[in-house]
Order: C-alpha cells, then sequence, then structure tokens
C-alpha cells in the first residue's frame, strides 16, 4: 500500500515551500536515483554576468538573421497560421521531414522521410529510444567520457552505464569489442551503444573514419543497437564533414539530428532516423510522450530552410566557433601550460587534463570565486570518474572573454598547484564531497 | 542477453520498408504493450474532406486574430531574437509563469510561479508526473471512461488502470471510497487519482461542486494524489467557471492546463502545478526528456497574453463551442431518439449510448462508409468496455456539417437497428474484433 502521506504533514501543517515532501513514500523507484546534473547547478552562478562560463552549452546566435526571421515568421503565421497554430501529426511535418533529408545528404545519408521522427530536440529522441530499449537494468554502452545529458536518461531508466575509453580517434574499437565480450559473458543485456562521433561532447574528438565501420561491425556481431548523436557534425572547422555511420549501415543504427546547434535551440526541433520497424515504435511513444511536436516550431524551421540561405550560415557558424576554438587554445598554450587538452576540429568543446594531483570538482569554487565557470569531469560518467579533467567550451563568449577565463583559471590553477606541493594530493580531493556530485554554489 | 538481432535479417538480406524488425527482441518490458490508438488509426480516414468528423479534438481556430499574432510574433522574433531562439530553463519562463497564475486565478486557483512548470503541452505534463510515481502494476484510478491519451500513458509505463464510474455529476464519490477501499484490502498500491473535472473527455459531464471536496478528501485519507486535468475549465457554455480541484486543496493535487483550447495547440505549451518537491522533480524529470520546453513557443504565447484580448478570445472560442453543442444536440434529438445523451455545458464533446444491442466499434467501418466519423466508446475504457457509447466531437465542424454529419450517423444507425432486430444482438458484436481494437480502416 501507498503510506498515507498526511500521517505526519496532517499534524505537522505543512508550510508553503517547505522541502518536507508528504509524497516521498509514493514515488516510483525510478525517481530516486534523480538528480541536478553538475552543469545545473552550475548554470545560476555561471550566467551571472561578472563570470566568464566556460560551462555552457549554448550556441552563439549573433550571427542569425533575425529580421529576417522574424519577416518571414509573420508571413508563416498571416498565410499558414491555421495550420501552424494546430495539432499536427506525431511523426512530424512531412516537408520538414524532406528538408531534413537534404541536411543529412551533407554527411552521406540517403533516406526516407519516412524514416524520420522529428522530436522536442534531440533530446526527447535519446529519451524515446532508450524506453523503447532499456529495461530496468539493462546495459547502455557509452564513451568514458559521455554527454552528460545522455547518462541523466539512461540513469532515468535504470540502466546500467559501461563506459568504454575514447582516444584522440574517438571510440577505441579494441576495447569495446572487449566490453561486449566481458557483458556477454557475465550474461548482461547491452541494448544500446550510445556514441557522439564528430567533436565529442565532452571530449572534442572525432572519431575516424576508419573506426567508424570497425564500430559498426562490432556492435552488429554483439546484437548492440548504435544510438549516433551528431549535434556538431555539420560545425567542423577543415574539410568536409565525415559521413554519417548511419550512412554506412541502415538497420543497426539510429541516428540523432538537431537543429539546436545549426540553427537555434529555442523552437525545440531534433529528430530521429531510425530502422522501419523502431521509427513505428517511436512515433507511438512520441505521442504517447507529448502528442505531436510544435508546428509552430516545425513551420518555423521549414520556412528558414526554405528561404535563408542556411549553408552560409552554417559556414558563418563554423567560422565563428573555429576563431573561439582557436582563443581558447592558445590561451591554454599561453597560461596553463601544465595542463594537457584536446584540440577539437568541429563543435563547442575541449577537454583539459589537470595537473598532477588538482581536482576539478574540488577546484571548482575556487573557481567560480575567481569568476570563471567550467564542468568538472565527474559531470560525463557514470561512475565517479573524470575528477582530473574538465570541459571548457567555447561556443559562446566572444575570443576576448574566451582569454580573459583562460588567464583566471589559470591562477586558480597555479593557486591549486602550490597546495598541492605544499600539503599533497590528498588535502585536494578530500575536498570533493563525493556523496552529493552537485557543488553546491548557490 | 540480447539475442544477435541479425540471425535471421542477416541471411535474409532485410528489404527497405520491409515490415521485418531485426530488434523485436530487444525492446524493453513497456514496449510490448504499446499500440496505436483507436483515435490515431482513425485519422487518416476521418481526415478525408469528405468525411464528417465527428471524431477529431481540434479545437477551431478559425476566430483566432491571425494576422495581430503574425505581427506581434514578428516583433518578438525581431527584439528579443537572441532570447526567444536560445535553450530556456527547464522549468520555463518566468514570465509566462506568472501570466499562467492569471489563467488559473479565474478558476479559483492561488499559486506561486515557482510552483508552476511548463511542459510540451499538457500531455508532457502527464507523462512526467506518471514517471514520477508509477512503477509497473502499480494502479492508477481513472473515470469510466477516461481520456484515451491519459489510458496511453498509464499502459506506457505499465501502470494497472482501475475504473471508477462517473454519472451527470462527475465521478461518483461512493465509487471512489469503494474502490480504494477494495485495493486497499487487496494490497494493490494505487498512486494517482487521475480526473478531468470539467466537460469530461468523453463524457462532457463535470464534477459537481458539492463532489468536489468529497472526492479531495476520500483521496487524501487513502494517501492517493489526485491529477486534475483541466484543459476545458475556462469554456463553458453557462455561468462561471467552477472552483478547480487545486483551489481547494494544495498538497494532494497536482493539476494540469493547456493553452491548446483556450488559444492554440500548436505551440504545445501547457503546464503542471505540483506540491513544492513534486515540483523539483517535475523540472529534473523534464530536462531529462526534452531538456527545457520551447522558448520560442513560450515567448510567443507570452506575447499574445501581453497584447492581446486574451479573455474576450476565450469568451468568443465559448460562444462558437455552444452554438456548435447546441448544432449537435438539436440534430441528435431531431435524428437518433432513440439513443441517449450527455448534453455538455462546454468542452468539445458528448457522449452518446447506442441503442440497446448496437457496438460502436463493430459500426464505425459502415460510419466510415457513410462518410461520417466518431470514436467508439472502447477507445476510452482500459478493459474493454464502452462498445455500447460513442464520442461525438463538435469542436471543429461548422454547425451546418455537424447537422450533416449526424444525419449520416442516424441512416447508419438505423441500418444496425434493422440488422439487429433481424439476427439479434450477437451477430453485431461478433463483428468486432476484441483482440485487436483499432479498427483497420486504411
Amino acid at each position: 500500500m501507498t503510506p498515507a502521506p498526511g500521517s505526519a504533514a496532517q499534524t505537522v501543517q505543512p508550510v508553503h515551500g517547505t522541502r518536507l515532501d508528504p509524497w516521498i513514500g509514493a514515488y516510483a523507484d525510478r525517481t530516486h536515483g534523480m538528480r541536478a546534473s553538475e552543469i545545473r547547478a552550475l548554470f545560476a552562478v555561471a550566467n551571472r554576468p561578472e563570470v566568464v562560463s566556460l560551462a555552457g552549452g549554448m550556441p552563439n546566435l549573433a550571427g542569425l538573421p533575425l529580421d529576417a526571421i522574424a519577416e518571414s515568421t509573420q508571413r508563416l503565421v498571416a498565410t499558414r497560421g491555421l495550420t501552424a497554430l494546430q495539432y499536427g501529426s506525431g511523426q512530424g511535418d512531412e516537408r520538414l521531414r524532406e528538408q531534413i533529408l537534404e541536411v543529412m545528404r551533407l554527411e552521406g545519408i540517403d533516406a526516407h522521410p519516412d524514416d524520420v521522427v522529428v522530436t522536442t530536440g534531440s533530446q526527447q529522441a535519446l529519451d524515446l529510444v532508450t524506453r523503447l530499449f532499456v529495461n530496468p537494468g539493462d546495459v547502455v554502452v557509452a564513451e568514458a567520457p559521455s554527454y552528460v545529458g545522455a547518462l541523466g536518461v539512461f540513469r532515468a531508466y535504470q540502466a546500467d552505464i559501461v563506459h568504454v575509453p575514447l582516444d584522440e580517434h574517438g571510440l577505441v574499437p579494441e576495447a569495446l569489442e572487449e566490453a561486449l565480450t566481458r557483458l556477454r559473458a557475465e550474461g548482461r543485456p547491452v541494448k544500446l551503444l550510445y556514441t557522439v562521433p564528430n567533436f565529442h561532447n565532452p571530449a572534442g574528438v572525432t572519431l575516424s573514419l576508419e573506426r567508424r565501420p570497425r564500430v559498426l561491425e562490432i556492435a552488429r556481431r554483439h546484437g548492440v543497437l548504435v544510438v549516433e548523436d551528431n549535434p556538431y557534425g555539420l560545425l567542423g572547422f577543415s574539410g568536409d564533414p565525415l559521413p554519417a555511420m548511419r550512412s554506412m549501415e541502415d538497420d543497426g543504427v539510429i541516428y540523432l539530428g538537431s537543429f539546436s546547434k545549426t540553427f537555434a535551440p529555442g523552437y525545440r526541433i531534433g529528430w530521429a532516423v531510425a530502422p522501419h520497424a523502431v521509427r513505428e515504435k517511436l512515433v507511438l511513444a512520441s505521442e504517447s510522450a507529448i502528442l505531436c511536436p510544435s508546428n509552430a516550431s516545425q513551420l518555423s524551421i521549414s520556412t528558414y530552410l526554405e528561404n535563408h540561405d542556411w549553408r552560409g550560415q552554417i559556414k558563418q557558424f563554423r567560422e565563428m566557433y573555429r576563431e573561439r576554438r582557436d582563443a581558447m587554445i592558445g590561451a591554454l598554450s599561453e597560461h596553463i601550460p601544465s595542463a594537457t587538452w584536446t584540440v577539437p576540429d568541429g563543435g563547442f568543446y575541449t577537454w583539459v587534463r589537470l595537473p598532477d594531483g588538482l581536482d576539478a570538482q574540488a577546484m571548482l569554487p575556487r573557481a567560480i570565486t575567481a569568476l570563471v565557470a567550467y564542468v568538472s569531469g565527474t559531470a560525463f560518467y557514470a561512475d565517479g570518474q573524470g575528477a582530473d579533467h574538465m570541459r571548457l567550451s567555447f561556443c559562446y563568449p566572444t575570443p576576448e572573454r574566451i582569454r580573459e577565463g583562460v588567464r583566471r583559471l589559470a591562477s586558480v590553477v597555479d593557486a591549486e598547484r602550490e597546495l598541492v606541493d605544499i600539503f599533497g594530493t590528498a588535502v585536494a580531493r578530500e575536498n570533493r564531497i563525493v556523496e552529493s556530485p552537485e557543488p553546491d554554489l548557490a
């Protein structure tokens, strides 16, 4: 039986805004593991104007032609308002799904509009895929490190997350083979391999062309569905995009795409491309979750793709982010030579290994005090690893602010190193609150 | 172990678009119960222009001031585009949450902006609430009949749905007391009481003022959280709105609201008001599911509420829907006097009991052939009941089309009654495909 929630609350009259929860006994098992991500706890502080935030993943939208977008949105509502403001289909607007095919063709994907399911950001696509496949205790294999928002979804469905290392060429096939073989021997059901092949969040690395078919072959042989999460693929700083894994295999890959980084996140429009039978179930799951994606958002994006030089806009974004990457890497070389880092060839992030003995999580409150924010590497592991790394993002601040941020960070790192030199590693590490991974920054 | 999905598919090369599913062995348990709702199967057919659809729940948007909305959307993107097109907070835009309080004040709800969580339609709010509370096998109590989209959500989380009858005054308190007492005696954990108190979908009835505190008291005493789903509350045809259940109790009610029927569904913006601790978990669950609701949609609605006479617009909607309700009820009296129906005092639906011996599900293909569509009552029960009822909606077609639709329906009913008179009830009933509740209309 559900315990009567009022038993305490009825004698002690519950106060508005109290932290007491009369429903504490009623939550589902999956709810108990829920917690704010480290990134979320950080945002309230990192958004203060005096802080240089190298923490967030917000794209820089300053280059968008807002007046022209405003104009075409006005026309959309005036001429097609009865459609834009109405319910739509659960799978998504057909014209937009055709346009999504054009976008994906840039990475070699050949698909049919029927294969595409439009979602409320690719985050929802990931939530739905996990919902379809993962029973509590099933294994999801993810890179070490992996996208914090994906780890949150897998935890929400009570998956066991098993990490497989990556190196400068992305996920290591030999390590994947070994992990899947071991998991099979242990009798543990592996449902998904989750990977961000291009300009990895947080690691900044890209799965090499040579490794892509090898990873696919290993996954296929072990009967594991690959979830290829690709929000950054078109934001490379040199050369053409690599072919997507989905371009090499149809039936073993669910591809997740997004307009959040190549256009704008405020519409919350992403998509999944899935094998036929899976796609049908994705639509059913999405209808259960939200009925249908927003027609207003979908038609706004469709209109943008129709009326604007979206390829030129992406090119402009690439150049802007490359300049910021250069500012970040230059400043790291100049100010924190004792650290090492990846040099991303696209995307938003570099992954910085701190000098020996430093702990990114313990150091964070001191960085905030010095008015610079980053995300501790621990956010990107399901198992408490990562304190020797931090993720620095170069997407949102200007190059000037990036350099200033890295300078501030350098002073914090230098102070930490002095402490470590005097007191040894242990002191710094003991400052970490291991039980409660979100630093209390409020 | 996951069975290797390729074992069959690799020898028989999978054909694009085939119905064979190489991942059939990999789905989670919750996925196996997933199926298209009866309503969905219907939509493809019901949307043909020659069919009068009394099936759908699409609001009629013809009265919206589209040019003015287009204009203010243009200004929004031109002047606040960098916010509207960016990520927002997981809980939703603060100004919009304040405006939502103004809307809810019309039903006597006194809350704080912190209590509100903005969602992708109220459907997402229902999905998140169920996610937070329902383990597989937990009981959700719902009216008999109940909203088909809610039943789908409860099924997706593997809830056991227990129906409690309603009558012309809404949910029957004595029946609720009896059901909860019985469930407690059986040791079955009841997590939620799901109710649509105003202008019920599909039943068209309203929970009387006198019953509201009684239902709340029973739920509280049994430790059951009430989910008050209220998309239609402001669309009453006479008098002021009844006070919401949430206005009578804060800690035992999660209130779900929506702009889909009072403004426009195309933005997919709804909300939940929940007790403090539950609200925090709702935000975490929503961030996991979609990161954040669409800023573009939220600010569009906020701008509409700011710049337009939204109360006047709702009044106009009420008058339009009342006229359609009158057309529907008048036509039923004239053409199908052998049936009985509820006379809704608001909302979109009337619930029609067919003459004895007729089966709404069996009759549906013949109705479609006669170019009129409805939803069989079976869609609104978790347990196969409801074939003696159908839901007729009067929201979308014009009064003229409604009358024409009912005339067509009358001819189908008359033909069915002749069949029943000749062959008896059994024949009609045996036509039903009980195993597969969605009629194959394609």
